[in-house]
Formats: structure tokens, sequence, C-alpha cells
């Protein structure tokens, strides 16, 4: 199907290349179709890789050998769009294998620093001889850049989503570069499906592991598209060394908390386009809760809001109902008073201390929610927990998308 | 606006008249809109009720009253439809006061003895004018019957909805009668917004509530439209003693086992009713989760699989997408091997142990997708865990409804 850009889409950003990392796209024609749809990374030697992976009971078999290699050193990453692999027993595991060995041959390296991940049908085991083909293409290929890059891992997205920062380590300038894929099954825990994010800083495995489960903790993991959870998820971060800093080994080492900010800040915004790409999404949507019990508390309270239904149709029919806002609130299961609660849409409070406003004006609520982004702040009033977390409206656009296509 | 009667709906059945139990309907114009809205149910003295209610941390002033208030003995019911009088402060609680205090004024009784529910908008103090005049007229209206009742309750319903049963009590035959109402906000937990038993059995209220709670935890609570909860959700079942047996004080007592299920069925079968007028529904769907570490992990994961949006719109596709099922197992949280599980439609294996059938024949499957009644069956293959839930598809008409009703 041909789906249409996401109205909420920004453009790609310029980024830089990043020394040490060299990306190359081809075609193994895991599909029907006329494009590139395997991506294929190369590291320099040493490169320190950390991951963070979906949660699911039943992940793919590229999510549990990835898992059992993080936090390590890498030497490539070959990404698959189009077939996820997933659900496809030994026959899935075997086309992983057979896609390491051939990589690892290639290059002359461990398999263990091999990197696989696939998106796209559940349930059809990964064709290997398309994967050789692919990968053989993609050897002889000439490298590209981030934008191809990220078009190459998308499948139902609608435009391709990158994201950059610089961080200075001393006297060095480290920059990274992130791409990542979404749209469908993005939900709390660990959102993005495929997310990638290389760096030329030097950092040890184990603190670059660090780094970026605390990072995701506050990007990837405050997104929701529709509650679902893929079996693929995945974000994987390189750093390749190459700009020959004294390793960031932790949280004392010169630089690092400059490295986290840049770190985080391109997990987030890599968080957001996937949200900007949620399918079907016209509106952008920030939840604010505050006063509450405890920041984990705000944060599942905030995702309740988020993953509501009745809350999403809302925003999407331009509807300042902060009735449902208060009915997710309260089946959150979380700590609330009713009597205390207050919310707001796009900074006008709706309702104060659990009642509607006696001169509640309603326009400057109607004008914002006629906006693409949208704002929605919910204060619990009885204790000092936040969160802050991000979705998408909910139209016809996600049931055409979901009753049509299979993912 | 106006509503398409669902496909799915189930014409009104013949229920006999309870002794002990009066309905009534009045125009007490919540909205401006020509119907019934307020439904008054006179209930002869020493009726004893049960009730279970929503586990909203936000509920409605009418549900902390109502959860106080039982299991105990009732002489009245009052419903009203178009405000659901939720989240309004002092102001909601004392037009809950004013309506029991005109109702006990009325009836000579106590203001413990009369329940309230509401439905309808949230935060909007309910207008007790209006409701007061309602209730005179209602008082003096002629009785009516369950359908007219059961139509009055109603909102964005687009059926009428009842069940009964009977049961023999010794050498006394019981009669049971439920209307429920529902639509929007169905969740796990307590999912029928508004449902109401009455019996003339004779129960003692401490084991009334102890089998109503049985019976909900096998009923409402297993049934989901989009994961929503209402801040008012109520049952309440009224057992009038009109029938004049020995009580039921117990599982001992002789006959209880035969009412218990009576009034399981009738709460399944109200159950079930509220899916089958779920917003936009067009499919009916059963899941039966086998095979799990328990029933309540199996119950966790039917729920997640019923509660999946990805789920939900491919039924409504008409597609056999079992790597949406595998993906909703995988993200409930709960015990389960990918390599052990299998996936069924409509008694067709799609999948098993982990793999899609060699030999799968998508024909029979593709047959009982195009009906309206459809089942999916998940084997976890690790244990003895099992459970069954029912829920409905996601189609355009759920964002019809809720990008433009406010509830």
């Amino acid at each position: 199907m041909d789906l249409e850009r996401s109205p909420l889409a920004c453009p790609f950003p310029d980024l830089p290349p990043i020394s040490g990392a060299t990306l190359r796209v081809a075609r193994a024609r895991y599909k029907e179709w006329d494009r590139c749809d395997l991506t294929f990374a190369e590291l320099a030697e040493g490169t320190a890789v950390a991951g963070v992976f979906t949660r699911s009971a039943c992940a793919s078999s590229e999510v549990e050998i990835g898992r059992a290699q993080v936090p390590g050193r890498a030497r490539a990453l070959v990404v698959n769009a189009g077939n996820s692999n997933a659900f496809t027993g030994h026959r899935g595991r075997e086309a992983v294998d057979g896609i390491v060995a051939q990589v690892a041959d290639a290059l002359g390296c461990a398999a263990e620093a091999v990197f696989v991940s696939s998106t796209g049908v559940i349930g059809v085991p990964l064709p290997l001889d398309n994967a050789r083909a692919g990968i053989a293409a993609a050897l002889e290929a000439a490298p590209c850049g981030w934008e191809e890059a990220a078009e190459t891992i998308g499948t139902t997205d609608t435009f391709a989503k990158g994201a950059g920062a610089s961080a200075m380590i001393g006297e060095t300038r480290v920059e990274l570069a992130g791409i990542v894929k979404g749209s469908g099954m993005i939900a709390p825990d660990m959102a993005t499906m495929l997310g990638y994010i290389f760096t030329d800083a030097a950092v040890e495995p184990a603190f670059l592991q660090e780094m970026l489960a605390k990072a995701n903790g506050e990007s990837f993991s405050c997104i929701t598209v529709d509650g679902d959870t893929s079996t693929s998820d995945t974000v994987l971060a390189f750093a390749t060394g190459a700009a020959r800093h004294a390793p960031l080994a932790g949280w004392d080492s010169p630089g690092a908390d400059a490295f986290y900010a840049a770190l985080r800040s391109v997990c987030l915004d890599l968080a957001q386009l996937v949200v900007r790409d949620g399918e079907g999404a016209r509106k952008f949507i920030e939840i604010a809760v505050f006063g509450a019990q405890s920041d984990d508390s705000a944060r599942r309270i905030a995702m309740s809001v988020a993953n509501s239904p009745l809350v999403k149709t809302a925003i999407a029919g331009e509807d300042a109902n902060w009735g449902r806002v208060v009915m997710a609130v309260g089946k959150a299961g979380e700590p609330a008073d009713r009597d205390r609660l207050s919310i707001g849409f796009g900074g006008t409070w709706a309702a104060r201390e659990g009642q509607p406003l006696t001169n509640y004006d309603e326009a400057p609520v109607a004008d914002h929610l006629r906006g693409q982004n949208i704002r929605i702040d919910v204060d619990l009033g009885i204790g000092e927990g936040s969160a802050t977390v991000w979705t998408c409206d909910l139209t016809h656009g996600y049931i055409d998308i979901n009753a049509d296509y299979r993912s």
C-alpha cells in the first residue's frame, strides 16, 4: 500500500559522517519491491557496542542473540527490512547464524562482533539466499549517507528519521548520528522498533551500556503509539573510538556528562520522530504529569493517558475532553485523589482540584487543539513525582493501515 | 449523533416480572433529547443488595457511596442517563445526596437503602432540579417492562440489552432478570458501565455479595472493548426474597449452586451483550488461552491479546495475522516460551510450537474470519492454566464515535 507522508514529518537533518563507521545498502529483495532493503554498517576494530531490546517474552532470534552480545565489541551490523524473522523457530535461528557466518568470514572477525536486526512480517523464516546475495552486494557497494540508510531500514515509515549531536570531551569534539525506524507496535518499555546510534567517541562498553540504558529510560521508553510491543525492538549504540581521546569509563571520566547529554538528546529526538510517524498520526501529543507520588507513578499515569483510545480519539476530534483524561488517570492503578486532580490543555487549566473551572474559557483550548502539537498537563496534587511522555492521536489512518497491511 | 444499530445486536429476550421489584421510567431531560433518561426501581422491604464497582481511583460520588452500602438492604435504585456526575466535586456529591433524600422521604426508608448510578458526560454536576422532577414523575408513572428500562439506562448503546435465567431452590422456582448498558470505556477488572440484576430469590446480603463477586470475575471482568475503564462502572444485584424459600446463606445452603449457576449465566450473557455493542464493533471475538502457567496468567495474556489494537484491526481486516497474536502474548509480561506457542483461528491451527504450519491451509481460516463470531485459540504449552475473554474488533466506527461524541 502507498502511505501518505505523515503531516508531522520533519526534514532529515544534516548529519556528519562518523569516522570508523561506514554504511552501505543493497537489495536483498525480501519482498516484491523495488528498493534497497538491506543495510550494512562496517565498524572499525575496537568499536564498543551497547544495546537495549524488547522485553517481549516471544522475542526474535536476532534479539536473543543481540541480548547476549552486549555490552561488547562490534565490527558489523546487518539490518533486514521486510521480514522480521520472528516466530520462525530453528529455521529463523539458522538464517541469523548464516548471516553472521558470512559477515564474520568477509571481515575476518568473530561471530560475536556481528549484529543482526530484522523487521517486517512475522512468522516467515528469513530467506537466507536473499540475505546472502544482499550482503554480497552491499560489500561491493559504494558507501552511502545517513538518509539513505534511514530509508532502507524503514517499512511502513513515511519519512526517513535521523538525529545528531556533538559533545566536547576535553579538547576533542565528538559527533553522534542516529537513525531509527518505527511506526507500528510502538509501546512502553522499549518503543523504537529499530534504532542505531553511531559516535566516534571512545567509550568502554560497560559504561556505554549504562548510559544507553539510562537515556532509553528518558526517551524511547517514554513514547507510545498504540501500546503494542514488537518482538524485535532494538536500539544499539556503537562507539568507534576514532576520535582518540581517553576512553570514557564512568561518570567521573572528564566529558562523560557532556557525552551523555548528547546521547540523550539523540535518543529523545529519534524517539519523538517515531511518534511523529505513528500510524495514522495527525497530532503529536506531549503528556506531562506532575504532583504524583513518585516519578515512576507519574510515568505509569502518563502512559495510561497516552495509551487510552478514548483520549487519543478525543484529541483526533479536537475535543478538550478532560473527563477522558480523568478516566485514564483513574484506571492507571496509581495513587490519585479525584478532588486534587487538575487537567490542562496547552497551558490552560480546564479543571482544577477535581472540578471544572467555573470561569473556564474554552476558546484558547479549542485553538490549541486545532494545532498539530498538543500538550496535556495533569497535576495530581499529592506529591513531587513527575514524568513526560509522547504519543499521537488515534485516527482513521491507523485503522486503514492496520486492517489492510500484514505486518 | 445517530448511531447505527450494531450488526452484532441480539433481540431483547422475554423476561418474566420479578416479584418485589417494580420499574418505572421518566424524563429528567439531562440532555436536549426526547426520551426517558431516568430509571426508578422500587424494591420490596428486606431486599438484599450486593455490588461490584470500578477500581478507578477517580470514581464518581455515586460509586463511592454505593461501595459503602454493599452488602446490605435496598429499597430503591435510581439510574440517570446522559450525565455521569463524575469529577464534579462537592456539587456532584450534593446532587446524589439530594436524590437519596427525596427517594428516602417518598418511600419512608433509610438513606442507605437508596442506590444511585449516573452515566454520561463527565465533569458537569448533575442538575438536581432535573433529577427531582424526573423522580417525581417516575413515582407517578405506570410500571414498565425490562426492555423499556434497558433502553432508558442506555447512552451510546445501539440496542437494549437484557438476560434472564431461573433456578430451582428446593421446590421453589426463582427467576433472575438483568439489564445492562455499555458500549464505551469497557475494560478489564469491571467492565460493564451499568448492570442490574434482579431476582425473587431470598439470599443473605453477604452471600449475595460473595456470589456476585465470583460471577463478575468470570463474566464482566473478562470482557474489554478498548481497555479504558469508566469512573462509574457498577453492577448491582437485588434479591427481593419474594419467592419465600429458606434464604441462601452460604455454599452449603440447598440450591445455592443452582442459583449461582443462574446468576453466572445472566452475568455472562449481559457481559457478552456489552461486547456485541462495543463502539464500532463488527465482529465478536472470543479468545481462549490455555496451557498457561496459571489461570491468572492465562487471563492476563488473553486480555493482552484482546486489548491489542494491532490484533483488533487485523480481525477487522479479516486477516489471519497470528504474528500479531504472538506479539500480544509476548508483551503480556507473563511466562511464555516462543517455541512452544501455538495459535489458531476458528479451530484451525495456523502455527504450532513456535512455527507456521508447513501444510497450513488458510482457506478454512479465511472463511472463519469472514464471519461475525471469531475464535482465537492460544496454547502456551507450558502449564495447565486457562481463561477465556471476549472483545470486538477495532474499526472506523470506533474512531467516528469517539472523535465526535463528548462522553
